[in-house]
Order: C-alpha cells, then sequence, then structure tokens
C-alpha cells in the first residue's frame, strides 16, 4: 500500500472538474466528479433531523445502488429551503446529467454554505453548462470548501487480486463537525471492483472509527454525507468478504478515511493544532472511542491546549463525564508523550520539557483506563479565537 | 412574595463570613456559613465520575440531613489530589467545626479552582482560625468565586403559615458550567421550617428546571454542589407537602433558584450576553427542555449571537440534533422577538429592527413545535474571544 500523487480522478475512469458559478464571490463554488461507467455506490448522511434537499435527493438515487456521478456546490446548503429547495437540489441533479448524457437517476448531488437562502438557481445551472467532463479535478477540490484553510485529499495505491487498485478521497470541513454524525462533505473514488453491498457495510463500520471520531465544534450539520463511488475499471476478481483481497482493500480504505478525517480536524475552524487521543484498556471499544470523542470535544482541554498549558486536570475531568464506566484510581494520562497522572495520582513532570512539547502542531493525549482491552481514537483541534472571529462573522 | 435587598445571612439565624488566607494573590478566598441551630439540609452534586474530595466528604456529611455550616475555598478544587485530598477536606471541615464549636458531621465542605494540586492546608486552617461567625456575609460571597464577573445572590420573602420566611441564595460560576450535572457552587439559606426529605425532594425536582437547564461550556466539573440549609428559626408550622404553604415554599424555592441560574448563565466566562432558549408545543416537558438546551449549548448559535448575526439556520440545525423527536416542516422560530422560521418556511423580516434587538445584553429564543403541549427553557450564554482567552491562560 502506497500514498501517490494525484487527485479524486486519479483511480482509472474517472474524471472532476470545478468553475465558479457566482455563488461565492470569486472562489470556485461549483464541481462534479464523473466515472467513465456507472459506479456502486455507497453514503452515509447526517443524522441530524434536519436534512438538506440535497441530502434527501441523494438519498433517493442511492436506490438503485449505482451512480456515474455527483454534483456539488459550496456557498449555499439548500437547508431549510422548504419544498423549492427539494425542486432546486432535483433540477441540480437534472440539469448535470443532462449535461453529462446519462440519467437523471445516476446523478447525487451535495451542498455546504449557509442554510436557509434559497439556491440562486439561475447561476447554478449556468455553471453546470460550463462543467467538463475531462476537466480540472484540482479545482473539483477546491469546489467543495467553505472556510477550509487547505485542500483535504489523499490517493493510495495497492495490489488487489494482481491488479493496481487506486483509491483517491477528498473532503471539506471545517465548522459544525461533530462525532455520531455521517459527517461533512467526503467523496472517495475506486477503481476497485466491488459489490454494493459490501461497499456500504464497509463504508458504515470504517465510518464508525474515522469520521464519527472527529468533532470541531459539537455541532452537526444538515448538510453531512459521505459518498463512495468504485466502478470496477482496476479490472481485478470481484471483492468478496473476508478474503485477503477485502482485508487489503479494508486497510486501504480506512486509511483514505482516516487521512481525510485528521485532515477535517486539523483544519478546524480556527485551528493552530490537531489533538489527537487514544483511550487504552478500556471495558470495551465503544467506551475507549466514547471516552477519546470527549476529551477532544471538552471546550477546557482545547482551550487549554491552545494556550499551550498542560491542564491535564481538564483531561480527567473529560473523562470522568464521557458517561462510560471509569476508575478514576486506576486511570493514567500522558500528554504529549510525557506522564502526566499514573494510577490515580498526579505525577512531577519536566514543565519546561512539556512546554517544548506542547509547541507542537499535533498533540497526542494517551488515556490507559486499566479496566479491559477496549481501545479507541478521537480526533479534534484547539479552541481558538479565530474559531469565535470566523464564526461571529460568517454571515453578515 | 418579594425580592428584598440582603446577603446568604439575611435569614433567621444564619451568618457568614470571608476572608483571604493565600489561595488567591490577593482576594478573598476562603469562607463560611453557619446556622444558629441544627439546620436541615438537602444537597444535589455534580455526575462526573471523577469527584472531588470536598465532594465525597460531604456526601458523608448528608447522612445526619442537619448540617450547622459549610466551608468553603475557591483557589483550589482539591480535585484529583487522591487520598491525601481526602484527608485535606475532612480536616478542614474538623478545623472549621472545632473553630465554630460544633460538631465534625455538622460542617459540609466545598471547594473550587484549579484540578490537580494539593491544598495547602496551612494556609488554609490559618484562614479557618480567623473566620468570625457573625463576620461580614458580603465577603462570603466573593470567597466563593473564581473566573466570575459578578457576585450572584439573591434574597426573596414570602408569607408562610402566618410568618414572614425568608429564603436567601448565592452562586459561583462560570466555566465548566454544563447540564445534567448539579451544577457549581450554590449555597441556599432559609429559615424555614421544612423536613430535610421535602427539602431534599423539591431540591431534586427545582434542580432539573433551573441549574440542570444551564450551560456555559458543555464542560461538568468535577466539584458542583448546591446545598440548601433549612433551620426553621421563621417558626412558622412544618411545611407539609401539597398544601397551600407548600406551594408557597416552592414557588419561592423555584424563584431563587432560577435567579442564580440565569446569573451563572449572564456571567459565563467571557460572555456578552444571556440566551434564553423556550421551546413550547413539544412532545413532552424532558424533550423541550433538551431542545432548549441544545440551542443554548451550540457553539455556533453562541458565536452567531455573540457576533449579533441573525443566523437562524443554526438554531433550527440545533434543533435537528437535539435528539428529541422534531417535525421540521411544523416548527417555528422567533429570534430576539421576531418570527424568522414559519411553520418550515423562512418568513421575510426586517434586517435593521433585527440588528438593533440582537444589540441586546439579553437575547430571547422561542422554537413552538406544534407537536404537543410540553415546554421548557434553558438559558447559555455566547461564545466570545475572552472565553478562550480566560481558559487557554487561566493555568498558567
Amino acid at each position: 500500500m502506497e500514498v501517490i500523487a494525484g487527485t479524486i480522478a486519479s483511480p482509472k475512469g474517472f474524471y472532476a472538474d470545478g468553475i465558479h458559478c457566482g455563488l461565492k464571490k470569486t472562489k470556485v463554488d461549483l464541481g462534479w466528479i464523473v466515472s467513465e461507467v456507472p459506479a456502486n455506490a455507497a453514503a452515509v448522511f447526517t443524522t441530524n433531523q434536519v436534512q438538506a434537499a440535497p441530502i434527501q435527493v441523494t438519498k433517493e438515487k442511492m436506490a438503485s445502488g449505482q451512480l456515474q456521478g455527483v454534483i456539488v456546490n459550496a456557498g449555499n446548503a439548500n437547508a431549510c429551503t422548504g419544498a423549492q429547495g427539494y425542486t432546486d437540489a432535483q433540477q441540480m441533479a437534472i440539469a448535470a446529467a443532462d449535461h453529462l448524457g446519462v440519467a437523471a437517476d445516476q446523478m447525487a448531488v451535495a451542498s455546504t454554505g449557509i442554510i436557509g437562502r434559497p439556491l440562486p438557481m439561475e447561476k447554478v445551472t449556468a455553471g453546470i453548462a460550463q462543467l467538463q467532463k475531462t476537466g480540472d479535478p484540482q479545482a473539483f477540490q477546491k469546489a467543495i470548501l467553505t472556510t477550509d484553510l487547505t485542500e483535504k485529499q489523499i490517493v493510495i495505491q495497492t495490489q488487489i487480486g494482481g491488479k493496481t487498485v487506486t483509491m483517491a478521497g477528498c473532503a471539506k470541513g471545517s465548522g459544525m463537525i461533530h462525532p455520531n454524525m455521517a459527517t461533512m462533505l467526503a467523496f472517495v473514488t475506486t477503481d476497485a471492483a466491488i459489490a454494493t453491498d459490501l461497499l456500504q457495510q464497509l463504508l458504515r463500520e470504517l465510518t464508525e472509527v474515522t469520521f464519527n471520531q472527529i468533532t470541531v465544534d459539537g455541532d452537526t450539520s444538515t448538510n453531512d454525507m459521505v459518498l463512495v463511488l468504485a466502478n470496477g475499471l482496476a479490472g481485478q476478481p470481484e471483492i468478496q468478504k473476508d478474503t485477503a483481497d477485502y482485508h487489503a482493500f479494508k486497510e486501504m480504505f480506512q486509511a483514505v478515511l482516516t487521512a481525510l478525517a485528521k485532515e477535517i480536524a486539523q483544519d478546524g475552524e480556527g485551528a493552530t493544532k490537531l489533538i489527537e487521543a487514544k483511550t487504552t484498556g478500556a471495558v470495551s471499544d465503544e467506551a475507549a472511542r466514547m471516552i477519546s470523542k470527549t476529551i477532544v470535544g471538552s471546550p477546557l482541554v482545547k482551550t487549554a491546549l491552545f494556550g499551550k498549558d498542560p491542564n491535564w486536570g481538564r483531561i480527567l475531568c473529560a473523562v470522568g463525564y464521557s458517561g462510560q464506566p471509569i476508575d478514576p484510581n486506576a486511570l493514567s494520562i500522558s500528554l504529549a508523550g510525557i506522564l502526566v497522572f499514573e494510577a490515580g495520582k498526579p505525577v512531577f513532570f519536566d514543565e519546561e520539557c512539556m512546554q517544548e512539547k506542547l509547541e507542537g502542531s499535533a498533540i497526542e493525549i494517551l488515556v490507559a483506563m486499566a479496566q479491559g482491552t477496549g481501545q479507541g481514537m478521537a480526533w479534534g483541534c484547539d479552541l481558538t479565537y479565530d474559531y469565535v472571529k470566523i464564526n461571529a462573522l460568517y454571515h453578515t
């Protein structure tokens, strides 16, 4: 398995493009991914009960288990826009499908941006007409961003069934991100041959330990979606469950989703640091994941790390309100590689050495529960002045 | 029922004092409340599984159902301090009880401040020796504060059973405050005659709709405690359940707890605004309370209101992830008294008028669910640069 340079269009038979249609002032804001042939498709969606129109429309498109593309805009979420929003999302898919020359049920749709404003459809449809099948894949990755500061992408290649199989992913964050949700927008393409059911099953399983384990601010968007397209053009025999091929594919899939999840956390709104929490020795993997997630979600832990402050009491406090069984007298905590709390007692540590470690742009928190074998990770970011600035000024 | 000027020592037979013992640099940091006679006592405590030593010690003191006082320090939480911390909390109660001349099991103990540092007991015991029984009640209210900017107190008088009954409350916030917890430190004194069981039952019931409905940052302290002392010196016949006296007492009790809860939310770390959310027409009161709490807990709602931004989409989004049954097409939202979303659709509103309303220091959000008769309120505050500043710099 190897990380290679490339784009969302690197797997065989995939193309992508992005253009500016006027939803943002000057930046690229509309794009698509298309597959040469119908691809087996899997997706997970936000669990927010208020679901944006494109989420509703794309759920319907998943019925056949195949898609030939997805049309995406940034700058307007088409959420809380009533019946008109639903019609607009459908129309967006129809216009894109017509322009590509495929059936309308082959085109998914995703939107991100401000909630509650009608989508200016004349701009969107004019923009769709400009999209090229063999366009600029880098422009697609720009077209899905809102307050993101970085493009988030990864391409991995591996050998499966005697063939080179490629998988690419790209995503956008970076606010309204929280556990228990299908999360933000992420798109994954692969030329692997794999049945829709197995692809969907793997996506659900891996989302639990990747996208559902990141949090930026505890808010859950109305528009979150992870969409995976597998077009089979690598030409290897179709992947069967629990075979060596399956494990090779799963490893690649998990690596792509983990990389995107971490990139989203690291580029959380206003963030200066990635925070990675790993819990071991918990009563179960679920408990360990929840403890890790509670730590990276704590505003007090997040502000402390922004302040480069080794205030481990806040970590212990977060473990205590995680809702999971804990034994405060047995657990140990390491911060940035330095043991600070052991078997229920504070540990003397070198403050100067700690200060140096806390200057880093990625901070690791390890919690050893001493209760069992459960383990789990979560990723978040620090809470900074800029988070407040970005979100106080986003709309007006 | 009447709000009067006064202090925590206003009810008959109560006294309070506060002094500086050296836990904070220069500010008052140690105080006590004492009752002339043993008072019936009720309390609720943090649900964090990591519980500070004073919480453990005070829980033990509640066994007899009576207390004659509470000793409180700020500047050091005596939390995550192991067996030594437990011994220190016990010793603090013993020293205060000795100094007052009562049995050690009559003295509760509470602490607030930084986690994980041993309590400097020589300073604490020297300080206790300086406390006066008939001291300065205003100094007590200062002695319990940490990052609070305001003192939080209220005194109410009412007639019960032919006698004037007084109840006073004071509290400290203002970070690590979140629903589902017994909340921060709050002390309530009253000269009403009421049995311990009934007092405890009322405290639990009213905590649900007051302290458990406020949130500042979603973090839950290891040290939260609400303690109520009722010494019976008003001389009215003991309050019996479901009588007119009971309802008069309950009304006064709820008014005291609500006032303190709102003051804590308003003085949330870095806050510029109180946010009050009221949900009506929900499937149950519990659902309404949870929806209201989710709204005031949303970082995106909190930053929007700091930015005076009528971004109601974030309110609707929070309703959607509240975990409660909702019908997005039936619900309506008013922000600062202006209808912005009605029966599932955005409503045109006067932006200028809205801007003027959002300048206010208290912002009301109303959500009408159109599903039933459940209603509930919650209180929070905006999320500001100063919240980040306070919490990034608190420790170092």
